[in-house]
């Protein structure tokens, strides 16, 4: 089964594509799509665009995506809505069904506990993936949120019993469009 | 030209669509694409798959978009704000020129002052378009979004020549099904 994850932002959108095989976990790919300066209407384009050239590419079975938090500042928080609208929509446009947890959640999932720091997800992200470096800090929380799902109604002890990772990596979306 | 006016919502997404010719204003159809309580993903794709419907059948050439104003309450906030960027995805998606209005400029352009209530836009929605009956509040505000549109450019002036509406009229979307 192929997860795909998603950590929604305006102006940048992290993904992770991650395998579960019984409790084994695999890495597929991750990366950032990233929105220049443009009309709203443009940017929500370019990340609806973005997620959906991801699904063709990796087909993947299912999808999770962060629940933000509201923001200080109303006007972003509704620009992050709009943003993490154009997301789902790509999700749902798909047929993906799709779960949604809160950042508390991830953090429980990947690391433990839910006071854990940003450095720590990478950090457990990289080893319970295995990775070769540290994936950038929204891809991290992308690869985070589809790790959590694959773990949803296991147990977190079987985080312990992690695959080595795929060798297919290194995608990166900027402005919707595939390179790397 | 046809103008597809939107009034977005996460509950209630208004529409509207009108005809320009020249400075003459036809109707064309209205009504609102209503989500049931369901999932937040579920609901979005509602909003997608409604909007993409009126698109298909209705062939508009550039849409307007009611610019959403922040609310006391962040959560609604940022759940207007998905439900917002659901409905813009459908009209990038078929590769519609997206214009934003705020209500406003919405009540500036159709009623001729700011501080207009509800019932004066739907008033001179009516009026406007000569409709033989009263628009619902979020198909006047749609349609007001669309006749805001029309005029952007022309002088307010030219309001007073509106053409008789069309008869193709009544269209009502509810759950993303189009009925009636």
């Amino acid at each position: 089964m192929i997860i795909l994850g998603i950590d929604p932002g305006l102006r940048t959108t992290g993904f992770g594509l991650i395998q579960k095989h019984g409790s084994k976990l695999g890495y597929i790919a991750s990366g950032t799509i990233k929105t220049q300066d443009a009309s709203l209407p443009e940017r929500l384009k370019t990340i609806l665009a973005g997620v959906s050239e991801i699904i063709r590419t990796y087909h993947p079975d299912c999808a999770a995506i962060e629940k933000v938090f509201v923001n200080v500042n109303p006007q972003s928080t509704l620009l992050l809505g709009q943003a993490r609208g154009a997301a789902i929509c790509a999700l749902v446009s798909a047929d993906l069904a799709v779960a949604e947890y809160t950042a508390l959640q991830v953090k429980q999932g990947v690391v433990g506990h839910g006071k854990a720091k940003k450095e720590q997800v990478q950090d457990m992200v990289q080893r319970l993936l295995s990775l070769p470096g540290l994936p950038g800090t929204d891809a991290a929380d992308a690869l985070g949120v589809a790790i959590c799902h694959a773990h949803s109604g296991d147990t977190l002890a079987t985080l312990g019993a992690i695959a080595p990772g795929l060798a297919k990596r290194g995608l990166r979306v900027r402005a919707g469009r595939l390179i790397g």
